[in-house]
């Protein structure tokens, strides 16, 4: 058994003021899924694939000279309907979601590399913060697009000036990436509850 | 100082297998805003106003004999689009928000009247759980019918028949539900994760 011998080895007290300034790095238990892991990494690998596949599946149906001049050729009914802030929306979603998740590959990929942790408190709650955002956006954009499709998807008249199927593949890969980003974001808000 | 006399008072140790089976009630801080506080329970009353102010005001545009049938009202351009879908899944959704929020509302009044805590981790996980999925399904009806009201939107002549108004503003109130059940939601999960 131990027991404990007073004032043999006295040791100073740590200054209080730094610790509470400073915290002191906090390792916590690398869940696959977080950040900094294979699981992580593969995560934000679906996130980005997904999110890419709804732009392109928009994309490959115009020239896609610009964005607005794009979503106005998506008209029903020939009526001036302002379909296309609904249509920017969605691409707009898609674009940041590709950005933020290709930013975080950058980031696995250097983390796993070099064999370092990305566990900071300070860097997860950035990383919270972010995919909540933009799985929020994502997600938004991907119901609002199917409320659209949901209207629209019984009148072959309207479908067939309007690429229906190339929007509804474009949505349906909108909330595969939702999907993707959701574990992300609840794991590293566990993970940030957790320290 | 305290000084550990051993063999004084030996006490047997406790059966490992009942703390496995029953972990001990975790007391977590009471911060406003989770179950059985004050804060916790004005929240609850937020989302239950405003998604029964959504369902109200849905039905005081129309004699609500049947949700199909008051749905069924709702044509854009006397086409037999599928506009009901939506109509009947905004309305299905805020009927559930209604239900769990005034759930919550009875059990946070027991807890507060009889002093009680509801800081039981498995309760716990039950309302995160519970408060992910009604939120969820309540910002996808208003992200949706956000999308067809900026659709119809501009269109005066369609809004004439459809009444826009009552709809964009169950939409609004939708989304205030919302807005008032994610901070119950994190606060839970939050709670949970750091026990």
């Amino acid at each position: 058994m131990f027991v404990s011998r007073p004032a043999v080895h006295p040791v100073e007290a740590p200054p209080l003021t730094d610790a509470t300034e400073n915290p002191p790095r906090v390792r916590m238990k690398d869940v696959q899924g977080m950040p900094g892991t294979v699981g992580g990494l593969a995560l934000r690998f679906l996130q980005f694939m997904f999110a890419l596949a709804a732009l392109g599946v928009m994309a490959s149906t115009s020239d896609f000279s610009s964005v607005s001049a794009f979503c106005l050729k998506w008209k029903i009914l020939d009526l001036q309907l302002n379909y296309h802030v609904l249509c920017s929306y969605l691409v707009a979603a898609t674009i940041l979601q590709s950005l933020w998740s290709i930013l975080l590959i950058f980031l696995d990929v250097y983390a796993l590399l070099v064999k370092r942790s990305l566990q900071n408190p300070r860097v997860i709650c950035l990383f919270a913060i972010g995919d909540g955002i933009t799985s929020t956006l994502t997600f938004a954009a991907a119901c609002a697009s199917a409320g659209i499709t949901v209207l629209i998807g019984n009148d072959l008249n309207i479908c067939s000036k309007n690429n229906c199927g190339s929007f509804e593949t474009a949505t349906a890969m909108a909330f595969i990436s939702w999907f993707a980003v959701s574990p992300s974001f609840l794991l590293n808000f566990w993970s940030l509850a957790s320290r």
